[in-house]
């Protein structure tokens, strides 16, 4: 592929990154696509070789978009319970932030693809897990530092922190309820208070 | 329409709402459906006028199988927080208990929706602005029946409590995690925890 042919693949991504926020995987069609990106089809077909190709490499370019605006940034701040709180919220409507048009793709996709099969959802799941992987580590440095209680069980920290980045996901672009940010933080400093250590409640 | 008519009518709602569950709205589309009811096109709309019109209809559908399968056994239960406990248990994993292939179309619909406009998101809003209704009623009558805390500020219980309905969603049919259940008891009892009135917590 030349550097023509770079580009335009580039330009797909990019538009096509867009419409996924929108619409959802099942949104993303090779006619869909064709017109947001203003090519053919059979264009596309020169640069992907399915649509599942497609979704795909949609998905690889949001989580490098989402580690350049989301991660990266965050992993500035001090090691334990000041990280965490940063990449919590630059995750809390993270695609905004980052200057795309929807929502996040991936929780769509954890409930666009729950009774599906195949590699779409594979590289979903894989996602998914980095993801929980990642807070999960933070978590665990949070309490190793003295942050976090030492008989914090990190993977229902993690598992109750999902539950309030979907319910803010859901607020705030679906009900579209200007108290979201509001609601979301209230959630995370209550599950913060629950599980800080003595020493940290007393500093 | 007469009584054959009635029947059939029946019959593609509850094809229609399995296919719903498993898809979510955007594959519940007329060849779809008419698959699943194994009818032709032509024949579903002598029953319906627009795709739209049978997904509202769906909805519909799926509410009152909610309501008879979550809503009124709870509704049995004691007043105040045992009452409030006993929509939450029926409401974890809904479609299941109640026979549903997939999951639930709501909690879908607000991610798939979030960026729509029109008759179909405008419907999944009033189930879901009922829905949240509900269960702030229920929370404002455990409060005044002394169960939870009298400062408790119910939106928010409200709010967090459909982070663990979604959380519980997304652990059990998208990762298909054994301890989903064990999670979001565990999540649901901590926020129970610190929302008890003194009086409660000393019985």
């Amino acid at each position: 592929m030349g550097l023509q042919g770079a580009a335009t693949r580039e330009r797909i991504l990019h538009e096509g990154l867009d419409l996924l926020t929108e619409t959802g995987l099942s949104g993303v069609t090779l006619g869909a696509l064709a017109q947001h990106a203003a090519m053919s089809k059979s264009g596309l077909f020169a640069h992907f070789s399915s649509i599942e190709e497609v979704q795909i490499e949609l998905l690889d370019h949001m989580a490098e978009v989402s580690a350049a605006k989301v991660v990266r940034p965050a992993m500035l701040a001090a090691a334990g319970l000041p990280r965490l709180k940063a990449l919590v919220n630059n995750w809390l409507g993270w695609t905004t932030k980052a200057g795309l048009r929807g929502g996040c793709p991936v929780a769509a996709a954890l409930f666009e693809l729950d009774d599906a099969e195949g590699p779409v959802r594979a590289k979903v799941l894989a996602m998914e897990a980095y993801w929980r992987g990642l807070l999960t580590q933070l978590t665990r440095q949070a309490v190793e530092l003295g942050h976090l209680r030492a008989d914090l069980d990190a993977s229902q920290f993690v598992w109750e922190l999902c539950g309030i980045y979907l319910s803010h996901h859901v607020s705030r672009r679906f009900l579209r309820d200007p108290r979201s940010e509001k609601r979301a933080q209230a959630a995370f400093a209550a599950m913060l208070d629950r599980s800080r250590s003595s020493e940290e409640e007393n500093r």
